[in-house]
């Protein structure tokens, strides 16, 4: 087999082969292929798609190009939950100990990313002591004793990934349906899960923008999770604005806190009992009112804050010492109306810009900086009324930047739901 | 400017400005744009193409990457020839000396390329000491002495160009019209001849398909030349079978011989004619029937094979020891019938398989191995009838492999026209 006539078959919009795929990504992992030719297969993909034999085939390459986790040891039912990755996603934070608190096991891994903030783990990183690292044996453990525990990579899982993802990254094709379920899906797969709930953004802050592309790649990764005999149910949500009022590592640490506590944003707890309701139904077999029921219950009843803090406390956790920067500016409304729109990907890329995200893999996470809305899509601002709060080291910031990512109307527009379907 | 930004633009198949466009070739060519990267980008520009505008951009870009010939010292009008490659194609070999010796100027730089067999350059060195490296000033010496010198690589012309042609041999890129116009048109401007005739193979053997991409390719290259104040005139001709009856390097070089000592295919007569006619017309300025009647006349007397020995002499090449490989097997017909169809593409392999042609830049050829065919498409054979020789060094050859690019037919079938159209 010939890299070169398999990136022209491509480019000719033909199907790959189940060997043709496997050949790819063997021999790209195990450097015999190189970078610039990948990264040229990877452009034909974006343009010419892949049908769904194609995106299994790859997915299942993917898969088998590293280790997978064995978590037999955990006894039953293991559910995951994932999110293709939003602008001030904390649902994680929030859902982990929360649907762990009605007895359903989350065996979770998670990654670092290259986002407007971190990944769930650098967000837990925030909080001092935190450890993200465990053994196997120990991370079973911890299932088994709290039903809930958080790591970052363990084991080699799905190198494929890691290495195109990475390349993916800085050559413009990581817009592409087939390459993004086979992503997800290859890690879910290897993260030995029984279960899945998968929230696909869509809409402005997103890897996916439109309902139609968001219902595509979720109904790809129902079929390849079907294909494996797992049960995944997907949850298109929208990401018009940024999800809750925190963003940034510590500060979105702390909205998932004030949330376990009984304060909480209307969006957010729509997403957590959508997203929650689905875990506790899969992972105990009850019905959808059930489900809900527990998870209020134990929302109301502090359970879940409990699980919370025990699942922090467990992995060395201090929560009494969370960092957060010590300048802090107001940011101002300069007319008054609704708030009828929030450019979320340009409000993402001005919190990555004051340190919140990273560029590059190697760069660092400053954990305190980000921003907090006093306003959200709908709400009515005053002239002079206080947009946000900006959490940061540096002394001057480019307040006209934040301002432009606010449209203000005197006409009342309404706003877009916040779930726009379940697939499964 | 940021390359992945660019990257996205073009996948979106937006207009890419001037200076994005030379921003890509700078830092690429400088090393600050990754080769993963560039092949991206071409990718994304294979299928989702560039308007005229870019095309002018990218070749001008390409032309400023490095040095461009100055041969002001020669005096007159300096004619140059290009072919986009075919198998079996020694028209230069034969037009150099023969147009030459009507008195038209031709100061040609040529190529090593990664053909079915080596470049004009490759068949020229198959003749024992003939240089193919020479000072500037030697080469304007020898142009206005003999009218007539052809060389490598001279200077740092167009380093752009060697970049990306080698990454696009490797990355499944090689096909796109407005990269190939950009990469042959910038290598002509820089190389200082003030009119170009093009011969624009069409067919399988050729890098464009059809003769509707061949129009395009030839419209775009006479845009590219008029802006840039070069008259290009371009001839689409047949690359369906191969040219004449000689594939290999040294062997086309005795093909070329025999030409200019009046024993010729129809076919290569023909395109020599077509092509040196408007090279006269152009270099002499007269018109095209008294073009036609000097080559004709300089074919007859002796004049262009005389201008070929002075040119070869005149550059240390020696014709007396020509060197070809000593096993000679002889292919035969299996059926009666018409030869209706020669897989030109299939053949050109077999011919780079036993050592006439390069996979890699550094691999080295093998000047005297070849094929000579006995039929041409539209010829009648018998069974068991010879239908080409093979010059090969090992004992082993792949006789049936050789006889499936053949189709031979009871029905005759009219063969395809060899010249098209002219487009200038």
């Amino acid at each position: 087999m010939n890299i070169v006539e398999i990136i022209n078959k491509k480019r000719e919009k033909q199907q790959l082969t189940k060997e043709e795929i496997f050949y790819v990504i063997n021999d790209y992992v195990a450097g015999k292929i190189e970078d610039y030719q990948m990264s040229s297969l990877l452009m034909a993909i974006c343009l010419n798609g892949m049908n769904e034999d194609e995106v299994l085939f790859l997915t299942d390459a993917m898969y088998h190009s590293g280790e997978s986790l064995d978590l037999s040891k955990i006894s039953g039912i293991k559910v995951d939950k994932h999110s293709t990755g939003g602008v001030g996603d904390k649902t994680t934070l929030i859902l982990g100990p929360l649907v762990a608190s009605t007895g359903v096991k989350i065996a979770k891994m998670s990654g670092r990313g290259l986002g407007h903030t971190g990944g769930t783990i650098d967000k837990l990183e925030s909080i001092p002591g935190f450890q993200t690292a465990m053994s196997l044996e120990s991370f079973e453990q911890q299932v088994n004793d709290i039903h809930f525990a958080l790591v970052g990579q363990m084991g080699n899982l799905v190198p494929a990934d890691k290495k195109i993802y990475a390349l993916r990254d800085v050559t413009g094709t990581v817009d592409s349906i087939p390459l993004i379920a086979s992503s997800i899906m290859s890690k879910k797969l290897a993260s030995g899960a029984d279960k899945i709930v998968i929230d696909v953004k869509v809409g402005e802050g997103a890897l996916v923008r439109t309902l139609e592309e968001a219902r595509t790649l979720a109904n790809l990764m129902v079929h390849i999770g079907k294909n494996a005999n797992k049960e995944v149910i997907c949850v298109l949500s929208n990401m018009d604005e940024p999800l809750g009022t925190h963003i940034g590592n510590s500060l979105e640490v702390e909205e998932a806190i004030e949330f376990l506590k009984g304060i909480y944003e209307k969006d957010v707890y729509e997403l957590v009992m959508t997203l929650g309701t689905l875990m506790v139904q899969m992972g105990l077999q009850i019905s959808e009112k059930e489900a809900k029921n527990l998870l209020i219950k134990n929302l109301e009843n502090g359970k879940g804050y409990q699980k919370f803090e025990e699942f922090i406390s467990r992995q060395g956790g201090n929560l009494e010492r969370l960092e957060k920067a010590q300048k802090v500016f107001s940011v101002k409304s300069v007319k008054s109306g609704y708030i009828n729109q929030i450019h979320t990907l340009k409000l993402g890329e001005i919190v990555r810009a004051i340190g919140a995200g990273r560029y590059q893999k190697e760069d660092s996470i400053d954990y305190g900086v980000g921003i907090v809305l006093s306003k959200k899509v709908g709400d009515f601002v005053l002239e002079n009324e206080e947009l946000l709060k900006i959490y940061v080291h540096e002394k001057d910031m480019e307040i006209g930047r934040i301002l432009e990512c606010f449209e203000i109307d005197v006409h009342y527009k309404e706003p877009t739901p916040l779930i726009y379907e379940i697939i499964k």
